[in-house]
């Protein structure tokens, strides 16, 4: 299989197609991107690594985040964190609290904005320095000190993040969240300003296509099954409320953000990254949904 | 692979957890079956068949039906009907009509009563005697004349068939229902009491671990790219309100019965049917989802 | 006081102010109706009218049947009825089937379409021949035979009536529905088809400004505890989603109808039909609302 | 009509009632307070005060200085504040967070916990020390220096107010929040922690019975049609998810706190308060309520 040839064409292909979104605006840092990027890498479970476009160039990874977050407490939500969080997907945009107010207090999946809060809040229980340890992790197990945080879109959500705040007290009125909520949102708002390339991305994923041992860490990052836990989790949950339309089009597990990338995983083949920032209505990148679904009819993989 | 080995071990560790649930009782037809029945049925891709337990009792299959259904109109589905059903999970019981409203008609997937309403509609308006090509269809792809309508179960749900059909006259309110109400209504309720054992209905689900191709019609019944979506529907859909669980747990496409029955495939290797009538509070076989649980353990298979 | 001049001044200033709204189009016999039409008609205790513009002229007074088919069969609601509908407003619009699942088959109030359903449902229970009883009861309490049933409005609704039809069926889902479904709908889709003009519509409310005496009938028709529960009802109920509003703004008990009309009481002084055909985006007439809005002020009446 | 003898009367009937209810326990400093307490007070327009029961016994009035602060700018929400806070009934519980997201951060009316904060925030915009101005008018309108703010309580609300702060963020969120959170968080525990008997809490609602004029503060609170208004706000808002039950089986315009108070007012007779700390499930105070439907059956008095 020529993973260069193939990701070159679907590059071509969707270029052509002249797709346009909408750069995600709620925050200066993110609307002033050049619209226009567009960058593809894919990475085999040798570690070789296949790009094309704008491959190399850093963006902001956004929620992407939740799944690193999510794998490190993941043997705690398997046990305790199991009953603070849901693994249903949601039917309802990323950030409603209404739902929230329906199921009292318990998010419906790791991935709204809601269960990320209470992963983080988990996170910030076991680890002293999570905004460190969050760093140190995804930078071994891509391989690499690649992680930055860029810090003027940290404030930037900060300052626009009276809808995280108001989820976080609404968790604790239900004592759902047992840290202190400036602390926790500090952690969030840390980890949804990561920056990193396509490249870095994809091998930081490359577990989760390997029955969650990685090559770059070199160790076990996850158990077999508590990895298929987690794409089964991505496929389910990973596009906020377009999940079920990319497992029918694309059928791969993966998590979007709104800084327009996509990472995602074919397993036991390869772990891909795609990243354009013009976005569908629904908050995810319409190239990078497009290329995958190029991408799965040309190599005829499929999870079904 | 030894799969008559596996499936009696599975089938004598659910015994022995003696797992409770509560037999569907909205129509007497259905809580008048013994609770204690439970058979499994796997067939391989060469049609080889492994049973055990209760596996040649025929039981009333109910929503398993709307997977043939959606298949014999998916064509169709795939391009008009696109725009008269979405694709996503629906985070609410499968009989809601709020979720139809806040949509303004569109169900959110072809695997909820709304949406399996607008499928039977659709086939209304396909076929001149649909009833008749519900049951040669399903016997063609399970190899033989195995399909049989129980009347008073049929008799049963129409008299309790006030919610499905305030769901079709509201799809009729917004447009989204073509043929005369009665008439779809009564196509509903009889593939929805239609009777198989596990034998037949995993052997009408090979397809869909196939790749899309018959081995006991010899013919290919949807595309590979179709076959591919339906399960892709399943997985995302196949549960109710429990189908993140599902896919969490046992990671198979799959589509449950009130009745007890759940059919799934292991794509390219098997596909199983389950059946044991007592339910879950989410509607789903207890005994049927432990058993697809343990066995995906034992056999190491997964989607992810 | 001089209604006259004072109904004269609010009719001229209304008309100055050159209010648009938009005619009731769901069924064409509305959207045919000239939309320029204006009437006021005032009736005092005693039994005198005052009248300006178009109170002469009969129009479709649809929903506010709904106050007379409540009224005879009150005595059940109070005590039997109870349980079958609510008394709290909505918040949703009146023909919301989402808020009915929510309350798991209970109206909210008896001015919401399904709640208006359980009454007529009620009143079919109670009456042999109900369309006939309900024209003889407002014929008896506006003192003359001057309700006529519009045959093609009724046909039209009748035509249109699939989501009052999936009302009727999911009230009978939740056992709150006692009567065959098309024989109740036909009473209610006769009930909407009434047609009479402002003076009549006065009259047969004059009961209600008046603790439950008709002077046109002679008689009691509600006792004095009942009538001011029908006032408190359709002050906090009788305006759909609008109530609120109407209630902050003009503050008397009323009911409006997309045909265009408003019945109101100032009890203990007089009641009013006030008619014109453009309607606001809550579906109450535009020009009506105004009207009653300046009569209140002009007359330093209100309930508060 | 000897409003003594009266009050003493229903005081005697609901207590050989022998209701009960259930004390507010969400902070411990109200779950301890004596359950069996029951006062009344009514205050004619003259000034003249009728008590039975420990109807002067100071007690928490909580939610009913809602109408206080709504008073206090009321002028600036007739205009500005308009667009920032409906005047609908709110058909779901007093601190939904759901319909605030329905409805774009605008609350359904002030007397909900988010409208309310909305009050406090525009009264945060116009006063300086807003709690000493809050104290200060009551004390003006009730003719005495009578308001004292419990600490402890005010600490423990401060305490369990998650849910009152995510309402906060969310509204900031939606641009309808203007002063700094914790701030206008503190005036609005102060207010609720305000503690009066009730004679002084009746004679500060005579205003409302008597047309916007005070005969305590000797001057005018409000016009006589800012007056109406709170009014008709109370009657359709005052009582929670019961306004309609209320209204229906009352008919005074009223407000609730869960400290167990009620104040109302019978508009150009008098204005009474009526405490007992036990609550039904919407959160008012079953004798109270019980007492004020007994009164106005006594009387003969109801708006309509």
């Amino acid at each position: 299989m020529d993973y260069q040839q193939i990701i070159e064409e679907v590059y071509q292909e969707v270029q052509e197609e002249n797709l346009r979104g909408k750069v995600a605006d709620y925050i200066p840092e993110l609307a002033r991107v050049n619209p226009d990027q567009f960058g593809i890498a894919l990475v085999d479970l040798k570690g070789n690594v296949f790009g094309v476009g704008d491959y190399q160039v850093p963006f902001s990874i956004q929620s992407i985040s939740k799944v690193h977050t999510l794998t490190m407490v993941f043997h705690v939500f398997n046990s305790k964190l199991f009953s603070r969080v849901n693994v249903e997907p949601s039917g309802n945009p990323f950030n409603s609290i209404a739902q929230l107010e329906f199921e009292k207090g318990v998010p419906r999946n790791p991935f709204i904005n809601a269960g990320a809060l209470v992963i983080t809040d988990a996170l910030c229980s076991k680890f002293e320095k999570p905004i460190e340890q969050i760093s140190d992790f995804i930078n071994e197990i891509s391989g690499k000190n690649c992680v930055s945080i860029n810090d003027s879109v940290k404030k930037s959500e900060q300052n626009h993040g009276e809808r995280n705040t108001a989820l976080a007290y609404f968790l604790k009125s239900y004592k759902n969240f047992n840290n202190n909520i400036d602390e926790v949102l500090d952690v969030y708002f840390s980890q949804c300003a990561i920056e990193m390339n396509c490249v870095d991305l994809a091998k930081s994923f490359s577990y989760l296509a390997n029955d969650g041992f990685s090559i770059f860490a070199n160790r076990e990052i996850l158990s077999e099954s508590h990895a298929r836990r987690v794409n089964a989790l991505m496929l389910t949950c990973g596009f906020y409320d377009e999940a079920g339309e990319f497992a029918f089009r694309v059928g791969l597990p993966g998590k979007s953000g709104v800084g327009g990338g996509v990472a995602a995983v074919m397993p036991h083949k390869f772990s891909i990254a795609v990243w354009s920032p013009e976005l569908n209505e629904k908050g995810n990148s319409v190239k990078a949904i497009k290329a995958l679904e190029l991408l799965t009819d040309k190599l005829s993989f499929s999870l079904f």
